[in-house]
């Protein structure tokens, strides 16, 4: 195989922006061999832009059709888990989009499979490229400035307007997403969060419904966590506010570290915390070794590396940018923050029970509206995500 | 009168730094004219230092002397009321240190006294008198750019090591402060947080207590607070950060602001969120009208500015920094704080239940241990607050 052949499943905002870049040769050791869609418009528009590429309205034909050696999985939230099966159960390769799943149940599936078939299994995280996240989480996890003590993520620049919301009828409903801004907006934060600082070991969380927006899911989110170790932290997320912020902060017990954009600014110092807690003068801190700031590349097209680590990854067997099976992680934390605030209890994330989730998100969903007289927009995400 | 002749009940660490700055000019309408406090060794210092300023070892009998017109009360939080209401019983006019008191049931008793006896009640809220801060408050409070939708203030820069809560048998003990970093340190902060953003209604508190030191009440809060207009909020504090960070980010619906240190940075759109959300495209912002640094001037002794303020209140009839009454606001967030932890629960601000709450105080302070072999030392804490 000297080029991977990809086939997706579900050609809407996302995947047609891939075959544009696919098929120019963004990523020179793949190429878009077949793609699948229910809707008839999308099929007409992959004929019209890209007659090469052979079609099909089903996607266990596509997969059976000899055609592809993997498959992208680009569908609605919901079936994530179905698509990423049925393929990897017919040995093709799989990267599948973020979230991994609505729920962990269907995820922990998803997973056990993943581990009976030997196919490359990747997520689409493709923040995880970015180098202002591989240098926080090389910082980080290096352990040279100690353990973890408090981190705070505000992170609020996931603005929407309500004609987003009306651009789908799926769009922010229990039905077709299964939750708002931590489904849809927030996985990859949440993925970067516990890939740069590990799992919480206890979620709290204050949600609010359709605050902001009409809909019907969460739009306003305010969660504390504690930690193996005992340091807390915050995530603040909403959709509900112009601009926002992105200010991500990890208090180690040697420095402080202050990421914002794509900056990250390091005061460390020449004693941890921990010590000169116990050993320090009245109101002295401990001395400052140094304060760096470090102003990273913004790298271009993050989606497009992850296809390349992919292909790599299939022909060469070289690491993948995200395995498959750490998609559960992320979702882990975002149920566990539904479950949190649907409850109004402390979720202790080792016992977290996915048959009461899957319980609770199933009385949303049999309630769910979905909204009627939508204007569907196949927009450009570019620069969105 | 031409000079306010000023009596100070408690001469511990701040009250020592007012009685020489004062005695050499600093505040020209104001002089120390008589001191009092239990302690001996403190009587010495004053006696050496200061021979000219009258000494007592009753505060009443100080307040009876007829040497003086105001009394600044500088003793331990749980007294803070007792000595405000004697002095204003006395027509003393009264200035009392940070916290209004430990809880609040004291507190609106010292408010009623207030009320009945025609003397000017201040509160050392002197971070009031910081430009940064007064600033934000009429950016805020003008209006000009919209309600309120979230404010998140860590403020983390109040570390403290281990040999600072050894220097008092009373520190951080439920007995002697009746609280740890929220009523010793933050008391400044859940004023300005109140003064410039209006009363929270529903707060909902995690706090850990002794986690960073060997102390029996909290050095590490994280604080949820939803507004009547249904705005929400964070507080995160701790004195248990090397450095910390100060920073106070207030979303309003035509502007965001971001405030560290002594610098607030505006980001000012030409149309309100709240209606642009319902009227902008997809994956569009309000366009940006303009963003502005200001950087303020960080005003030296804050402490003497509310001294001034306070003699021209006597003297003149102008404003306080603070009025006496407004006290009660940031300690009755510290105290549903509190209630909130112990609890687990939402605490509705305007059902605040202060018997309840003094309750479960008092069942901290029948256990409360005081620290023995301390080595009482006085610091010197200017630039710490």
């Amino acid at each position: 195989m000297e080029k991977v052949r990809l086939g997706i499943v579900g050609i809407g905002n996302q995947g047609s922006g891939y075959v544009t870049k696919i098929q120019r040769g963004d990523v020179p050791e793949m190429e878009i061999a077949a793609i699948c869609d229910i809707s008839p418009e999308r099929l007409e528009w992959a004929e019209k832009n890209h007659p090469d590429v052979a079609r099909f309205d089903d996607a266990e034909k596509m997969m059976d059709s000899g055609l592809i050696d993997a498959v992208l999985v680009s569908v609605p939230h919901y079936d994530h888990p179905k698509y990423s099966i049925m393929g990897m159960k017919k040995g093709l390769h799989v990267i599948c989009e973020k979230p991994a799943g609505v729920y962990t149940k269907q995820v922990k599936e998803m997973n056990e499979v993943a581990k009976e078939c030997n196919v490359k299994f990747g997520m689409m995280f493709n923040q995880r490229t970015r180098n202002v996240y591989r240098k926080l989480r090389e910082i980080v996890q290096s352990g040279v400035y100690g353990e973890i003590r408090r981190t705070n993520w505000i992170i609020t620049t996931w603005y929407r307007t309500q004609e987003y919301y009306d651009s789908g009828s799926w769009r922010a409903t229990w039905s077709g997403e299964g939750g708002g801004v931590l489904l849809n907006q927030c996985p990859h934060q949440l993925d970067l969060w516990q890939w740069i600082c590990g799992m919480p070991s206890k979620v709290y969380t204050k949600m609010h419904f359709g605050k902001w927006h009409d809909i019907e899911v969460e739009d306003d989110v305010t969660t504390y966590v504690e930690y193996p170790n005992g340091a807390t932290g915050t995530f603040i997320t909403t959709t509900g506010d112009a601009y926002g912020s992105n200010r991500f902060e990890i208090t180690l017990d040697r420095a402080r570290i202050i990421c914002e954009g794509t900056t990250i600014k390091v005061l460390e110092y020449t004693m941890p915390t921990s010590e000169h807690i116990s050993k320090g003068k009245v109101f002295t801190n401990p001395p400052i070794l140094g304060e760096s700031t470090i102003s990273c590349n913004n790298n271009g097209d993050q989606h497009m590396e992850v296809f390349k680590a992919f292909a790599a990854a299939i022909l060469r067997d070289e690491p993948l940018t995200a395995a498959g099976t750490e998609g559960i992680n992320g979702l882990t934390l975002s149920n566990c923050m539904h479950l949190s605030a649907w409850l109004g209890k402390d979720i202790i994330v080792d016992e977290f029970d996915d048959d009461l989730y899957y319980e609770e998100l199933m009385k949303r969903v049999a309630t769910s509206k979905r909204k009627e007289n939508v204007k569907t927009v196949v927009v450009d995400t570019s620069g969105t995500y």
